[in-house]
């Protein structure tokens, strides 16, 4: 691990230009300071985000870049005023290392919405050193910013809960949808989506899969465990579906028309966006106004909210549906997520890898 | 009052075509029935959306059509079951005078939301006749869409109160805005504008009035008791108001971009929208995600709301701020009113003018 006047020397994967192609980096992680936890990565789930990062399709890449934000592994060490965590601990590493403790979001327990917020890689820490993501050897993170993985969860499927998993619990629980008897709608199966309809139906929601063709009906309905499936472009069922639903989750990555899916709302209805989607979306007033809807988004969840999502998912038995592959599988592996061709979320098996070995 | 047989025979001022010009004309109300309050119009408001009807600018108009949806009156007589008025008390009736009465919304006291909802003028009535509003001598309606007047309340002011006041007041009680200590802001000063600011003030809130020009900044300032004036051409401004409102009351009835405002709220703030506007409205995905924000709308309020809402502006001591008028006028007020010509609602003193007189 090098040498540790300033700092451990590690191995990770990253892109250097916006080719976004990975390979074996060596970089320094700092030492291990009083409130920090170095982690030795076991896996790292890969996240749709992660592509726009490394080809700068938001042109504020900053490289070398090892990405990775849904990183479990094993506590080696913790600082002198760790409580939290002991050697040991399998724990979890989402989106944000850190923040400025004390806005009112970050008062208010919601540190995902603090403008100062620290991105766990693609950023610079307070130390002024850039952060690195989870397609690494290990990982050194403050505790705060880590969470444990109950007993009994395998790493592997609770990685894409860190990143997937509680950004589809956030807004369910902030909007007040976490009850039974709702009716909810999943737009698009992809990693969120999935973890989408897992946990509504944990919820005791009825939820329907919103989907632009029939290919994943079969999977839905027989795999996930969805009560209903409907195609968007099949415009009488769509009718016949109007004024249904208690809320829409809508994971649609690209522009889409909203008109289609606030009119699936009930009085009171909620279209909750968790795609990033940098060109106008459109919707006419009378379409909110006439029903009371709400349009709104969510970004992730805080550690709270990941802390009880873990658990929530651990009572329920849920878990996420994965392929798991080694590192020098993972530039193919973005190519084929590329291609929504994963069912539904890559894990990088790290551990298990020659991280060395291109 | 005409043959009892088949109707009372009243005077009202009707457009008959899309020019929109009122003029006397003579119409059958229905013989007040067990659920029926009998009305003596005394004066009625003049809303923006009242163009929209007699221009047929929405293509749903029916000629001829009395508007008029602001009106408070006396009541001459009450049907057999009319429980909650007697002949004498002051009332008012707004934008609804009838729904079904079994729906979701109907059963959550939100009967604006009724999918079958019928309109107080241009609309058509259970009995298979056209509604017609308060620009007439008199109206006939069924109790559940009355409300009284509280007393001491000039029935002038109290009439903007049935559309433009409860228009306000029911997203901020809806939305959890009822509450002090907030920072609101309204978008725009016109009949709803103006009562936003009264009811926010009422409610506790420091408010800002947003307006493109400073025209209209002694009076939010000096007569409405706005506590901060915003133009929204003044980037830098804006940019220093940024993240620091809970929510805005957007009054704007035509296309308007969406993110200036956006920037403003804090995380978890609202956007709601007032205006009726038919082109669509943009905004960028991350502009809601990263701050939580809700993007809604709200359509006038309910019964129970106006209800509440009297009572809240006889407390509070508020009333509008009107340009009384008698009905040989009402088609220059019109005129007016679409180029914004007015501090801040007209009304007709309808018991005051010779209606049959052009």
């Amino acid at each position: 691990m090098g040498s540790m006047e300033k700092g451990r020397t590690i191995v990770g994967w990253a892109a250097t230009d916006p080719s976004g192609v990975l390979a074996p980096q060596t970089f320094t992680l700092r030492n291990t300071g009083p409130e920090d936890v170095f982690i030795k990565v076991m896996c790292c789930g890969i996240c749709h985000t992660d592509i726009h990062q490394i080809k700068n399709h938001l042109g504020m890449s900053r490289y070398p870049m090892v990405p990775g934000h849904e990183m479990v592994g094993e506590v080696l060490e913790v600082g002198s005023e760790v409580t939290k965590f002991k050697t040991g601990d399998i724990v979890g590493v989402g989106l944000l290392v850190g923040c400025c403790r004390s806005c009112r979001a970050c008062d208010a327990d919601i540190e995902q919405y603090c403008n100062k917020k620290i991105w766990s890689y693609n950023d610079v820490y307070t130390d002024g050193n850039p952060t690195q993501g989870g397609f690494a050897e290990s990982m050194i993170v403050d505790q705060k910013f880590v969470v444990k993985i109950p007993e009994g969860m395998s790493p592997e499927q609770a990685a894409p809960l860190l990143c997937a998993g509680v950004t589809v619990y956030s807004p369910l629980n902030h909007f007040g949808l976490k009850k039974s008897g709702l009716k909810g709608a999943i737009l698009g199966l992809g990693g969120v989506g999935h973890m989408g309809v897992k946990i509504s139906k944990a919820m005791g929601h009825h939820v329907t899969v919103i989907s632009s063709s029939d290919k994943k009906k079969v999977e839905a309905l027989d795999h996930l465990g969805a009560d209903e499936y409907l195609v968007s472009s099949d415009s009488s069922t769509m009718e016949q579906a109007a004024d249904s639903f208690d809320y829409i989750i809508d994971t649609v990555p690209v522009n889409h028309p909203l008109e289609p899916y606030l009119s699936l709302l009930k009085v009171d209805g909620k279209l909750i966006l968790m795609g990033v989607i940098n060109t106008p979306l459109q919707f006419i007033s009378p379409m909110v106004m006439l029903g009371r809807k709400v349009i709104t988004g969510s970004f992730i969840g805080s550690m709270k909210e990941t802390e009880e999502m873990l658990e929530f998912c651990k009572d329920e038995g849920l878990s996420s549906m994965i392929e798991v592959v080694k590192m020098d599988y993972v530039n193919t592996a973005f190519e084929r997520l590329e291609k929504n061709d994963v069912r539904y979320r890559f894990v990088v098996d790290v551990a298990g890898s020659d991280l060395q070995q291109q």
